[in-house]
């Protein structure tokens, strides 16, 4: 989409962005595999020299500033989300809920971007292992955070292994093609979540 | 290792496990772009020939049949440590410490070979996302069998909620370089069964 007649240093913002979208795109699709530089440039319909222009350290830049973009949107999206209902249990399930839903628009076929290029790390890959680190570290602290009236330590624990647990239900979503991970997860955690909050035992 | 003087096709049965296991060990550190024929051979140290032969469906067969193969073993596994308790809690706890073990033993690196394909997976290779399901499915029947004192529909929900947190703990696990994820969920989901199966509130 890239106009012809401008210099390749003058292309406009969006083809940064165009870039790190086809990215982001193609790491939930298939993974660090799947996101080659030749797969971002067709995908993205962007010119070679403007990837270079714009991501001088090629494949491992662009997937950082990916990641990192990508894990704001989450924070943001999950923020949203969270914000939307005031009982802790209520605030897991919609969570579970939210996932489940944006996995089964794109088909079962989009997981978390963080989660399918960690696998995939050889272990020199070590600013992507950080880009990663950082984006489940900021995840969970929004999380942690709409969970406090739980005490410190139990809502930075419970965050934790919900985090865990929607990476592990991108993974087997993919193979089962269908979000009843995510379901099943959130309501056996809004359950432990009521019990732990001192709910009645028959609120299950 | 193939002695020179031997046929392609009277190989030993070890020239097509080193295969298998080397393929294993290469989903498990890098994901299904890891495991490419040439690195599979290279880490093997069988010929060509002996690949095709033994795998005359090439990379897909390969990883097909090694999925296979480590799903019996996981299972096998499972199994062992999950007999080896005998309270529901308990169960749960040992299997999380047993992974996080393992994880550990290999310097955080090396994850669940299952879970590094599915996320690489284009939407065409139906044959390797069925071997992943498949291993998902004997996994969950083998955790549900021993929580089913807690009821049928509970123990299955509680094994699928198990398996899914297990698969992510590997997700984090890897970002993080630690098994902390492992251990704090084997806690987390301790702590739910205990409640689940009438212990007592203050039990945890």
């Amino acid at each position: 989409m890239a106009s012809k007649d401008s210099k390749p240093e003058a292309l406009p913002d969006s083809a940064k962005d165009r870039i790190l979208e086809a990215a982001i795109a193609l790491l939930r699709q298939a993974g660090l595999a799947g996101a080659g530089v030749n797969q971002i440039l067709a995908l993205s319909r962007t010119p070679k020299g403007s990837l270079y222009h714009y991501f001088p350290g090629g494949k491992e830049q662009i997937i950082q500033e990916a990641l990192t973009l990508y894990a704001t949107r989450v924070a943001k999206a999950f923020e949203h989300v969270l914000s939307g209902q005031q009982a802790p249990a209520d605030k897991v399930r919609a969570l579970f809920r939210f996932v489940a839903d944006r996995f089964e628009d794109a088909s079962f076929e989009r997981s978390c971007a963080v989660g399918a290029v960690v696998l995939d790390l050889d272990a020199e890959s070590a600013v992507l292992r950080a880009a990663a680190a950082a984006a489940f570290d900021a995840w969970r602290s929004v999380i942690a955070r709409h969970l406090e009236a739980m005490g410190a330590a139990q809502s930075k624990a419970l965050a934790g292994v919900m985090l865990s647990t929607i990476e592990g239900a991108y993974v087997r979503g993919r193979a089962e093609r269908s979000g009843q991970a995510f379901i099943e997860a959130g309501e056996m955690l809004a359950t432990l979540v009521r019990r732990l909050d001192g709910g009645t035992p028959a609120g299950r």
